[in-house]
């Protein structure tokens, strides 16, 4: 780690790999993983589109007025521009179940997607433009997370809108053709308006802060285009973003290896709307709960490393906010539903009858040699029969990513209670098919 | 200075000192000064309507197309709140020429002026409550500054735009008639939208701060209003404002004394749109320009500070915004023309003929034995005469203020220009009676 290093080449450097990469270097299985990111990103968009804090920044059009012209993800109404992605940035983030690179806990579509897609619709751009956009945006802000982590997070700033905010000015840049001069002027900008508090966990703002982050990037890039100018170096001044905002930091990162090593790549799917300590443990419950029936179930014992326990020993959970801090909700819903998507965490799924009384046989055992990917779950039968399941690694991590079919369940389950059954199908058929696309009108269409 | 400290009362002793303060509370010198302040920060805003920095974000209602319902000072458009606030609150910034709190280098009416002006307009609110508003605004922007400075402001934080935020959310909240909770919620959701560098100093982006942060301020106050939720202990939890912006900071001081000791009364007003330690020469070679005759005079020696030279000491300045930086052009206007304004810092003034030749004339030196504030000048003139003029206080500072009728000369400089005579003079006395008006419409519709 180098401390309040001043490199004035930085800042610059960045900006002349942005506008030197084209759609056609960037290799195949990139571009999967991207659009496999949007995908996930418009799902829990979409999810949590009918969410109270939703209703109330829609709200701010009364006072606003705002021009009805961008899609709201999930919704019947539109807005501006910028009042657009502030919703869709903030939607994709309330479940708390959208993408992870997890070396720098940063969620990194939040703050980019919601900038593709409203100008994307706005000015009708092709589908490789905004493919790159996205890939390019998502890099930008994973490497100067990658340069700042974690003295920067552990300092107490929330990393996915700090850093966010200069991914979404990347993406609206490489959209709105921004020149070396401009994208820089565009990136000073999204520095200066860099912000969003760990202190805010817990409360409504937590989510406001990728949707902040991607009104405040796209607004640094459309100032920019027309001229309006900024500091060059906003990553390595002297009281730049990285001198400023992080305590220790290691500029190299950010164009370290650029082209030849994607960031993007380690971005991990959550398969369950809880922490992603619960997942091991939910992953074995769900394998147990193939194979046996609830009535004939004593009790289920799960070991886990003993931080886990630390964060989810909530044994009566009254509240689907309260279950996903209770290994004891999380384990049963995994067995009697196979899933802990946001619905196996609604209220009423806490309360009910059935799950408060096979939580009851949850028994969690802790052992300091496990990791936290990892649990054994050990069930045993009311017969005396027992039978082990041994999670190495939990789905959703690096090293067991959700396949393909999963992220398209978990997109259903979220999709399908707001726009339904036909537009879901159609929908994930349209995102992985993103080239075949002339632009986003048919993927819109059914997002509403 | 304690560092690091937790004391979860501060923010909810400020919403409680914010909420019992009435505008009767507010001893009359503070009233008046609050007037003076808006005075000032009208002055300042309408006289750089026109700069090329306005124009760019006006620009965007291009792309936004945005409801016109709230004016822009100085301009014939209008915009929707939200972005009004940020465009008023960019003009006064933009001659660096807007009010100062010196203790803190805060410039107060930037991010809370605008906010005031705009919400007052949209829901013709009683000159009572806006005046309230704005005093309180400046109040609490003002002493949470206190609390952080200096170590926030030698991090790198543009202060008038980090703590400025919690003014304009603050004066939002008052017209907007917030509770406490949901005032809490405001100055929660302010604080995760403080930003800022001193990076962006020289760029057209310094003036965007006050203007983004009486925009988020805002923004906070009408989502808090709706019921969005956030930290009620934004200013002193473990990762809130002061722990993570200021690696010192005394949170005492934002409650401290609080109705007995009015920051706002160390606002000053700068008479000259430059530095502010060019002040005493210019004000030196003004007394002396009223004795003689410019073709009189052989040379004028002005003795100063170092650090003021190391500052100002730019002999051949070539445009305007250098001539900010130039003793030698600074003195040659004040003696010439008995003034510093904006018009003064104009290309063509620096590039003029007479100025030209007089700045030969002038000749610096140093003495470490001045203050700042203070500065001696000689003028020797072609028959050997000498005369001495001593500047203990430089005009503006908080020993020797600007009177009402030299703010009433500085507006009139600033405003004559855009709107003309008779409106400026109609504004200067509807600005003063501020209490006997039942809304802003007379004074906003002679303010564009």
């Amino acid at each position: 780690m180098i401390s309040n290093q001043v490199d004035t080449a930085v800042t610059k450097e960045l900006a002349v790999n942005i506008l030197r990469t084209k759609l056609s270097d960037i290799p195949e299985e990139v571009k999967e993983h991207g659009k496999k990111s949007m995908l996930n990103w418009l799902g829990v968009a979409v999810g949590a589109s009918r969410h109270e804090s939703v209703e109330i920044v829609l709200g701010l059009n009364e006072e606003l007025s705002w021009n009805e012209d961008v899609t709201i993800l999930g919704r019947s109404e539109k807005a501006d521009l910028l009042n657009a992605v502030l919703i869709n940035g903030m939607s994709s983030h309330i479940f708390d179940f959208d993408d992870t690179h997890l070396d720098t806990i940063h969620h990194p579509s939040g703050p980019v997607a919601p900038v593709v897609f409203a100008l994307g619709e706005k000015y009708d751009v092709d589908m490789d433009t905004l493919l790159l956009a996205f890939i390019l945006g998502c890099e930008v802000e994973l490497r100067i997370s990658n340069a700042v982590y974690p003295s920067h997070y552990d300092l107490g700033w929330h990393i996915t809108s700090t850093a966010g905010v200069f991914g979404a000015a990347t993406a609206a840049a490489i959209i709105l053709d921004l020149d070396e001069e401009t994208l820089l002027n565009s990136l000073g900008l999204a520095g200066t308006q860099a912000s969003g508090l760990r202190e805010m966990f817990g409360t409504m703002t937590k989510p406001f802060h990728p949707g902040k982050a991607a009104q405040n990037g796209l607004l640094a890039a459309l100032l920019a285009k027309k001229g309006f100018t900024s500091s060059k170096q906003v990553l390595d001044a002297k009281r730049g973003f990285a001198n400023v905002l992080a305590p220790e930091h290691n500029l190299e990162e950010v164009n370290m290896k650029w082209g030849e090593q994607w960031e993007l790549l380690k971005n991990s799917f959550k398969p369950y709307a809880c922490g992603i300590v619960l997942h091991p443990s939910i992953d074995s419950c769900i394998a147990l709960g193939k194979e046996y029936n609830a009535d004939d179930v004593e009790k289920i014992e799960i070991t886990v490393n003993p931080y886990v326990l630390e964060l989810t020993g909530k044994k009566t959970p009254k509240t689907g906010l309260e279950g996903k801090f209770s290994i004891y909700h999380s384990g049963t819903v995994g067995f009697l539903y196979g899933k802990a998507g946001e619905e196996e965490y609604g209220d009423d799924v806490v309360n009910s009858e059935a799950v408060l009384t096979f939580r009851e046989k949850i028994v969690p055992n802790v052992d300091d040699s496990f990791r936290e990917d990892e649990a054994v779950a050990v069930v045993t039968l009311k017969d005396g029969t027992q039978k082990e399941h041994r999670v190495k690694h939990a789905t959703g991590s690096v090293d067991n990513p959700m396949t393909q079919a999963d992220l398209e369940e978990k997109f259903r389950n979220l999709t399908i209670p707001v726009i339904g059954e036909a537009k879901t199908e159609s929908l994930i058929s349209n995102m992985m098919e993103w080239e075949e696309h002339r632009s986003l009108a048919p993927i819109l269409e059914k997002a509403r």
